[in-house]
């Protein structure tokens, strides 16, 4: 199959999964054309993932990385406030990736997740490149005008708040490392996506793993936050917590006091990392790829937070202070400096926008 | 200066250098938003430059391959009828290129060309990688909506028009693959990115390889066959006449007569490529990369094109048959089938949109 041959296979998978009527032009033209709703505004994100930085091919599957990789680029529109709606990917691979059938599996991963979000495949570009594989996700959103939520609305008062737990997929990624593999791929049948609540018990180094491999966008808190206009700021946690909340803490102009005690930390994270010398507590502040939201809201709008979301808890983990207090940590009677210490130590941070 | 500064830094240029009153948030939050004029449409497309598939990093440039990052991604937005907007630029680097300044000079030609067509950077990523440079460059158009010019409008009877010369770029690659460098690159001057009208007598060599090296977007005809309505159908010619052309018919479901002698073809091409066993009118049907615009346009309307914008004229070089006619060139008393061979052959293809 040549690229002209792929670009048509695609060109009709997307087709055939496309949810949105509004689209006046995807794949197949010099450009995607969209009409964009009157009274929205448009929302766009790009996040590049390199092989042997981002992710390897022997500890990951293409249909796991299809997901991630459009995952991380919704998970900025969801911090945004803002409605994922459309996709654009660029892809280089070698050869040998491109004669086997990492492409196709990638794509299922990608459509899953696309499909599960009503988010269409509007263009990209396809590659070949000398060795590694290279990814490029652009994901573009929608709200209402004036619903965006930014890092720069938190102010002095502000409760701080997160989704989901902290440090499950550093965790992840540290077992990895030390050699732990999915039980699909000691196995040899196809990871089959499960949902994360319902395989912890059965499979805890897999839910860590997954939480690693296959992170969860948590469009549906971004959306409710946006829309309700509840958050005052908003950021993913992609480079760790120290290192986003000084970003939101720093667009903001406003100091942070987190108390340690409050960070949700999964059970199996304790139950897994203790084992190996891991401390829960340093891979929930410092590690990256969570992908949780962190965000702020006026201690009058605390009462209107829903208990879940598709599933997912929030935690009250902080509060905003003044920036002459910096951003703080306190365990017990001590406090210090939280000092962004994420994923930059891994050699890769990102400019978004 | 570690990613953060970095990211700062490409920050506060891209502020400088913004030039959109109706961008909401750039660089520095989850995403970029956008308030899009209503009445119009947004037009999205995305290149993927890959080391030592698109450009190799001893034959061009930094601020050359800054240029053409964003020039490739503003010719679709052209090729389209809409005005480019606004940029994200995904680049990922390794250590020896981070270290260099790179990336200094790559963002120089970058905002060059932005500043000439008031495109604002507003988002990307910026990521290390083990061995080679990638780029991916995103760029949004807006236009009046209804007035997109798509691939797929042309009909029997249209005429067919590109911009410019055809060959150029192709013959500057063949130049640099036989060993040609810019007379820069043997001085150590850093090219001065001339324009091409003034330069081609002077230093015909280096004419043929900026146009390859730093191709020119024609956004002024883009647009004004945009807002006019005067192109019926239009693409970009990054693959090669050959397939451009194809690649319009297939869309539109209609088939073309090309008459070879019609064909534009640059001087300096004639010239230099003769003395070098190169066919000009084959780097001319074939060759990829010229960025040159291909469009059609309805007999009555001819009379409406104007001789030249921004310097450069059109030239017809066919006519829109119908599908059953197939794509076909003729020479004299000679008519072949003209199959697509461009671009692809050198182990590249482009889904766009």
């Amino acid at each position: 199959m040549n690229e002209f041959d792929f670009i048509k296979k695609i060109r009709k998978l997307a087709e055939a999964k496309m949810p949105s009527s509004d689209l006046l032009r995807g794949i197949g033209d010099d450009a995607a054309v969209l009409r964009s709703l009157s009274g929205s505004d448009v929302v766009v994100s790009t996040d590049l993932l390199v092989e042997d930085i981002d992710f390897h091919r022997d500890t990951t599957q293409p249909n796991l990385l299809g997901h991630k990789a459009l995952a991380v680029s919704v998970s900025d529109i969801a911090a945004m406030g803002a409605r994922p709606r459309w996709a654009l990917l660029s892809i280089g691979v070698p050869n040998d990736v491109w004669r086997s059938e990492f492409l196709d599996r990638f794509y299922e991963g990608f459509f899953q997740l696309a499909q599960r979000y009503s988010v269409g495949l509007i263009g990209g570009d396809v590659s070949r490149t000398a060795e590694k594989i290279v990814i490029d996700s652009i994901v573009i959103g929608e709200c209402e005008s004036g619903h965006e939520v930014y890092r720069s609305g938190a102010e002095g008062g502000d409760l701080i708040y997160v989704t989901g737990f902290l440090g499950d997929a550093a965790a992840g990624l540290r077992l990895i490392e030390r050699g732990a593999r999915l039980h699909s791929q000691l196995t040899g049948e196809p990871t089959a996506l499960p949902s994360d609540e319902v395989e912890a018990d059965r499979y805890p180094v897999d839910h860590l793993l997954l939480r690693h491999l296959k992170p969860e966008p948590r469009v549906g808190w971004g959306l409710l936050l946006g829309d309700q206009q509840l958050a005052t700021a908003m950021i993913d946690i992609s480079d760790g917590l120290s290192s986003d909340l000084n970003h939101l803490c720093g667009e903001s102009k406003v100091g942070a006091l987190i108390d340690a005690s409050s960070i949700p930390i999964d059970p199996v994270v304790k139950d897994l990392t203790g084992r190996r010398a891991l401390d829960p507590l340093m891979l929930a502040i410092h590690g990256g790829e969570d992908f949780e939201l962190l965000f702020t809201v006026k201690p009058e709008n605390v009462g209107k937070l829903p208990a879940r979301v598709d599933g997912v808890s929030v935690t009250r983990i902080g509060e905003i202070r003044d920036l002459s207090d910096g951003v703080q940590i306190s365990e017990g009677s001590h406090t210090w400096n939280l000092e962004p210490g994420g994923w930059e130590h891994f050699g890769r941070m990102r400019y978004e926008g």
